[in-house]
């Protein structure tokens, strides 16, 4: 087997260059993109041929003792000072309007590119931003706005516009799906809450996770995407779960279905609906599967059926990882982003358990095949006229011996692998 | 509320440029696309400012009727006048090895770009046909090869790079998963594979599929774009459902699992190994729920947790939509293909049902507020101390003005909508 190790999808060709980079905020989300550029800098240069310079990192006191360290020079609390500094691509975490606003009008204006986790700037003034971006020739990029590490953004901007878009539906706010995921489980309200702070998933003041805020930002900029709505002009009928989340967790369980904070919007002959609200939903259902910090995010389109986009959608690592790939793809205006280059294996270390079966009349032989290879197995009782074991975790390839010397028997072994939890 | 019409995220500007195509294979994929560039005309040139004209089409035989009609003129049934026409970009929907490569060879040597949905041919291929995409200046996509309408190919390629695959699995063949989502309904092999070919997701010889080769070429494909690793290199462990697919259903249900055929490649400390094999899994898991043609494809990765794409894997529309939206960004090197530009609604004509509950005290009062919006709902038995209904399918406004009047009322009623099938 030849094993060749090659260049991914699209490397491109030439030398490293140097990207200078500013940062606005070294928080949850600003310390784990520091520190990602870091331990990624050699696979981000290899694969992309670019090395990210930290130029300057905007912080509110920069005497305070963080983790990552930064050198002192690149700190700054002044957002003058911050924008003076020479750089290619200006990265905000900071959240919140001012001064995010301030510094994107001002790295856009001067043509520079700018990539933000800032689900409120985008949901407020995306349009204008993106606007400023293209006559200055510059660049806006936001997929770490929505759905943490779910490509979400760039699947409804890059991927499904062509497909029809009907509607756009999900669970996009991580704190009240944890807590209501915790509710389900008996825990009272408040229990919930600490538990998802506890976790790092509701900040000091969740208010505007809890009352369907940050849902309704997300699900306009997802409006936008998929329908050019402008996101500030959408009118979202929204309601969070508080303060009534007990109430409403109790309803759901009378009801015999889930609570979950649903949010949506979809095309009608009226123009665009949004909304944010409780929802009660099948057990089952996809959206009611969706548990914890997760996000799920189904686009319905009349081309493409309904597509499912789901995974962690809070957290500084899937967030800082999605504004990472956006810097990349800022910077080199990039067809691929592929992984790092891996060669194939001359051997599979996988174990797993394996369901074999035989015709009934070679039962003795299934076992004594096992036996003879040393692998132990529990028979499994069954109706019908074949004999069925599972097995201890083997790799393949004790399995396939065996299997080969029970077809030498005349028997005819069936495996499945065994995923049964 | 303003109601703004904006265009969308990136509209190129200036005037309507025309893409000359040529268009291998038109039976049910490539009539899809035909048909789609034809309906799809006015969006394309509204959203990407292109237009697509069909300079030749290659058929096997162009004196057959088919639908939709092409003119006489642009058919041809020889691959060298199909290569021989002028066009800016070559479409292959014909799928298989030769002439596909041939053509895609010529396509590209000569600088032009390239789409293609032949899982066969990127898979013995991809690597080779990028580099000479790239030497030439020409470009290679291939979106619609892997999981139908489900954007996989770009998510892996742009967007989960840099996330930390780990690795990729899931359910890539939809002819016998749907073959299999039947089984387990009690259906017979021969019944569910003659259902599959009636619903159009089984071709008249659907070997590849059941034996796994198709689910193999689509991993390794997906093995490229997440690790690098030569798909053509890649050693694959594959078996099919066949030749003993009602054993395997029926070892799955002595079980208390679901069968899937379940295809994976995984980083390991030896390198990258892959395979396609059926499994017997948890039923409610991820894979167990995917259900008749669909594909689900599950990305685990290091810093943006378990990344779940799912949605129709086959049929006509899903790949032919594919197919267009590779066309429009390989003209465009696009940025974005955000959908229709939509305005915002000024009424939202949505109805649904709504649970509405107060505390009990109130429950008289829960009703009067109902009677006296005309709305009828039916009561909810429950323990506990309040009154609970479930609304008949009315729009929101009807619910809050009854809720209004509640709250005028004193009492605190909490409202749901209520999705329950």
């Amino acid at each position: 087997m030849s094993i060749v190790s090659v260049p991914a999808v699209d490397v491109p060709r030439g030398r490293t260059r140097t990207v200078r980079v500013a940062l606005a905020g070294c928080g949850v989300v600003g310390g784990s993109l520091v520190r990602l550029i870091r331990s990624g800098h050699a696979e981000v240069a290899a694969r992309h041929r670019i090395r990210f310079e930290l130029v300057r990192v905007l912080v509110r006191d920069r005497h305070r003792p963080r983790d990552p360290t930064l050198p002192h020079e690149v700190l700054t609390d002044d957002a003058d000072d911050f924008l003076a500094a020479e750089s290619d691509l200006v990265v905000e975490a900071i959240g919140g309007i001012q001064p995010a606003l301030r510094i994107a009008r001002a790295a856009l204006e001067s043509g520079r590119r700018y990539v933000t986790a800032n689900k409120a700037l985008v949901a407020a003034y995306g349009p204008r931003l993106a606007a400023l971006a293209r006559r200055r020739g510059g660049r806006l990029d936001f997929e770490s706005s929505v759905g943490g590490g779910i490509p979400v953004v760039r699947a409804l901007r890059d991927s499904l516009g062509l497909a029809g878009i009907r509607g756009v539906q999900g669970v996009l706010n991580g704190t009240t799906n944890f807590i209501l995921t915790r509710m389900a489980e008996g825990r009272p309200y408040a229990g919930a809450l600490a538990a998802a702070r506890a976790e790092g998933f509701a900040e000091a003041d969740p208010i505007r996770d809890l009352d369907g805020t940050d849902a309704a930002e997300k699900i306009s900029i997802l409006a936008w995407l998929a329908f050019g709505v402008r996101p500030d002009t959408l009118p979202i009928r929204r309601r969070g779960i508080v303060p009534h989340a007990e109430r409403l967790v109790r309803d759901a369980r009378a009801l015999g279905g889930a609570m979950r904070l649903v949010a949506e919007c979809v095309r009608t002959s009226d123009g665009v609906v949004a909304s944010v609200e409780p929802a009660i939903l099948q057990l089952g259902s996809e959206l009611a599967s969706i548990q914890d910090e997760q996000n799920l995010v189904i686009v319905d389109t009349e081309r493409n059926g309904r597509i499912r986009l789901a995974g962690p959608g809070a957290g500084g690592d899937p967030t800082a990882s999605a504004l990472l790939g956006d810097m990349v793809r800022s910077s080199l205006r990039l067809r691929s982003g592929a992984g790092a280059v891996k060669r194939a294996a001359t051997r599979d270390p996988r174990t797993s358990r394996w369901a074999v079966s035989v015709e009934g009349h070679h039962e003795e032989r299934l076992r004594a095949a096992l036996r003879m290879a040393g692998i132990s197995a529990a028979p499994v009782r069954r109706s019908g006229g074949t004999g069925l074991v599972v097995t201890e975790p083997v790799a393949w390839q004790s399995i396939a011996d065996s299997i080969a010397r029970l077809e030498a028997w005349g028997a005819e072994p069936v495996v499945s692998r065994y995923e049964m939890v």
